[in-house]
């Protein structure tokens, strides 16, 4: 993400997008190849057509105690080494991280932001 | 579109979030309820978490004949009435609307923003 914008173009000009689908699905991994959890799903901001939150399952047994958690899209980088997006928390971060609402305020939502320390979607370019 | 963030923020704080999974299979109509086709996936932007394109299919007989076209995110807007993105898009403006191709170079999409009339969304705010 430290790329500049002219970089990331001509370094993967022809693997910038990914279908939602497809995300959708994808393993996260800590950088040792620890999986700690499955993308079940992303959740877009309509007016901006930006991906907020990657929502987080840990994947229940049969069902039981699944839990959903809000990652901010901009702290996942997919690294291809290993198949999935790398993300580096605890398990004590993991333990403590904000659970997915399906009625998102305000207020939850900068929480979630403040959680992972990195700027809200919202902050970050606007159209 | 034409809202300010403020505005929009204001207006719709608990529905701004959509999930990828529900954009998927939602119809897109003229704003007369005239259907024009179906949102086959989105496809997004990794770098910034930018949906790029909604990929619209007319959804062909029994998978023949089906037609695949990029629409610029930007161009989409729902209309709770119709349930469904309202675009007004003549025949013959689909029949020439550039094919969506799953190797996106960057004159392919210059050519689909330009054929639209729309800003590219790689030049509409960044991270």
């Amino acid at each position: 993400m430290a790329d500049t914008q002219a970089n990331a173009l001509k370094a993967d000009e022809t693997h910038r997008l990914i279908a939602g689908d497809k995300v959708e699905g994808t393993a996260v991994c800590r950088s040792n190849g620890d999986k700690i959890g499955v993308i079940d799903r992303i959740m877009i901001e309509k007016r901006s057509g930006k991906v907020a939150y990657a929502v987080l399952t840990f994947g229940g047994f049969l069902g039981l105690g699944e839990n959903y958690y809000a990652l901010p899209w901009n702290i996942l980088t997919y690294n291809v080494n290993l198949d999935a997006y790398e993300l580096n928390l605890t398990d004590e971060q993991l333990h403590g991280a904000p659970v997915y609402v399906d009625e998102a305020d305000p207020a939850w939502e900068t929480e979630v932001h403040d959680y992972y320390g990195v700027p809200p979607y919202w902050a970050t370019g606007s159209d």
